[in-house]
């Protein structure tokens, strides 16, 4: 094994992903070395190679959605050893000392958590690089044990698409009878009616896509609204606890939050932007109604979501492809195009 | 005592208000008579009768902070007798079987609560009347307690202004060294100020107006962060964890949003309209933060209020006004200057 690494990388927002070869830090006392076995396509992926958000640090190796089995650990080590397989989301580090740190909320970590890729390592100064290459180096902290009986492929998007749904479910306290609602039916959205349902929610599908009924039932939904149906939207006022809202792109929220129950709550985990149009402040003051926001899920959060996909025998829909395709699946993510998750089989990063 | 009652009505959307008889129900088996006393003037008044709202139905007398002394009950009526003195807040009827009704949120009646005044009666199909006048007719289960030891006529505005601050501080359960925070310093700011720091919160009001500290201090205030002031309200990042949000019109909520600790929550209590300019998402994902609306309070919990307030020696502070003077009142109040709330002494409508 050298510390020369092969993966696939932009190097310019223009540039489609090619290979590139670069090091890993050499493994540090708490360490754990990882050879990658199948890395999740996220849309963050997209956005960063293409430096959408305008933050983007060329070369940069994307991937955050990390399946792998441990091929060493550093000395201080306890939890992992060789063979284990083991799971990498979209941190790698936190500053381990501020609040939400100190409650296991290391996504909230007020001094900046360490991104998986696109981030500068807190101790040695160097970029990180993410999941599309052969192996990563992660502080044991920011590990996941990947429990016996899940499809280890289909796990992989459980470590952002995943979280990104199942904590907000978590926070907000869905449990036995109450009535969810997932809007969009993507990577999250597919997700968030797996979980909702397993926790005994009542769950309900809105989607601007009149066909997707019976696919929704399937993934747990009982009932499904299509959101360009004014009259189905109205006969649904006041009717929901929580609606968790995976829509990418700005959006009318106002017609959703009209949805929500007396005290309820919109979380959006799906779009990053300004919220347009605006809210009308009536919607949230006749019913003590929240819009709130939901970031991904902490290090303690993923080990509990991944153990309880084990226990309900949950997992991501995915689609496998090859490490050369990720091109063709960023356009294909582009328009939608994937039921419901993109999976890199890295083993196709050696041909 | 006549059935005929003297008033001050609005005629229509330009006009002064201006003398005005009209006549109250015959008291049902469950009604209470209140002579009243005091009546708080509330930016709702102003806004009702001049139709800013685009529902007013003429003439309307004006008034929902309501404090009297009770003449005479019906036959069924238990918890008052005459000579009680009591209050009246801003409903005065609710369906009485909805979720929200049953669990003691009358506010929150998804059939409608019906407004003391500017509301049609639920049973008899007539216009309600507000407390711009000499006596009311109110059924029992909407009538409150006034507890010895508070001063009535600064109690009218607890019935309004003051629920409508206490109630989200309860809702969000304020407590002992939580941070809050309260923007605007109004009829509801000043009231925001008192109830959260009798709740034992560390309280900071967060104003425009560089001059209104020693005024803020007074009131309950330990910190005075000038909105105006970036590097002042950069520095409070992530501080608080409530926001107690007072002001009337559209502003721009994302400096207020950053400065919510992780988990903590904006609540809209003063602007009814657009949430303009918009909300970016990301200030609520980064730290799982909420905005929220919330609208006066229940039946129970304006008891559990005015019995809060005199167990901890809480009242408005209150200029009093005649009959007379109503709209100069008005006229004062658009231009926000009053200190915090005017209360008309009723008994001068008689001169
Ligand atoms: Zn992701
Ligand atoms: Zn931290
Ligand atoms: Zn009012
Ligand atoms: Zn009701």
């Amino acid at each position: 094994m050298t510390d020369v690494i092969n993966g696939y990388a932009a190097a310019a927002s223009d540039a489609d992903l090619a290979p590139f070869q670069f090091t890993r830090r050499h493994p540090r006392a708490d360490d754990v070395v990882i050879d990658i076995q199948y890395c999740g396509v996220c849309h963050s992926d997209l956005h960063q190679a293409r430096n959408d958000w305008g933050n983007t640090r060329y070369p940069v190796v994307p991937g955050h959605e990390i399946i792998g089995r441990v091929i060493s650990v550093g000395e201080s080590v306890t939890r992992f050893k060789a063979g284990d397989v083991v799971g990498v989301g979209c941190l790698v580090d936190s500053c381990g000392e501020c609040a939400p740190c100190c409650e296991g909320e290391e996504q909230y970590c007020v001094n900046q958590p360490t991104p998986t890729y696109n981030g500068i390592d807190r101790h040695d100064g160097l970029a990180t690089y993410g999941g599309y290459s052969e192996r990563i180096v992660v502080a044991e902290r920011f590990v996941l044990r990947v429990p016996d009986g899940l499809d280890a492929k289909a796990a992989a998007p459980l470590l952002c698409a995943g979280i990104t749904s199942y904590s907000p479910l978590r926070h907000w306290n869905v449990g036995q009878g109450d009535k969810v609602a997932v809007v969009g039916l993507g990577g999250l959205g597919h997700m968030g009616l797996k979980f909702a349902r397993a926790m005994g929610a009542e769950v309900t599908l809105i989607t601007r896509n009149r066909d997707k009924e019976q696919e929704a039932r399937r993934l747990g939904a009982e009932h499904v609204l299509v959101s360009s149906d004014a009259a189905q939207m109205a006969a649904a006022a006041g009717r929901f606890d929580v609606i968790l809202d995976t829509v990418p792109t700005a959006h009318d929220l106002n017609p959703y939050l009209a949805m929500l129950h007396l005290n309820g709550t919109l979380v959006l985990v799906g779009m990053i932007g300004p919220i347009a149009p605006p809210v009308h402040s009536g919607v949230l003051v006749t019913g003590r109604r929240s819009i709130a926001g939901s970031a991904i899920g902490g290090v303690e959060e993923m080990q509990e979501m991944l153990d309880f996909c084990a226990a309900h025998g949950i997992c991501c829909d995915v689609e496998m492809i090859e490490m050369q395709d990720i091109n063709g699946a960023y356009e294909r993510l582009l328009k939608s195009d994937v039921r419901y998750r993109f999976v890199i089989d890295m083993t196709t990063l050696k041909r």
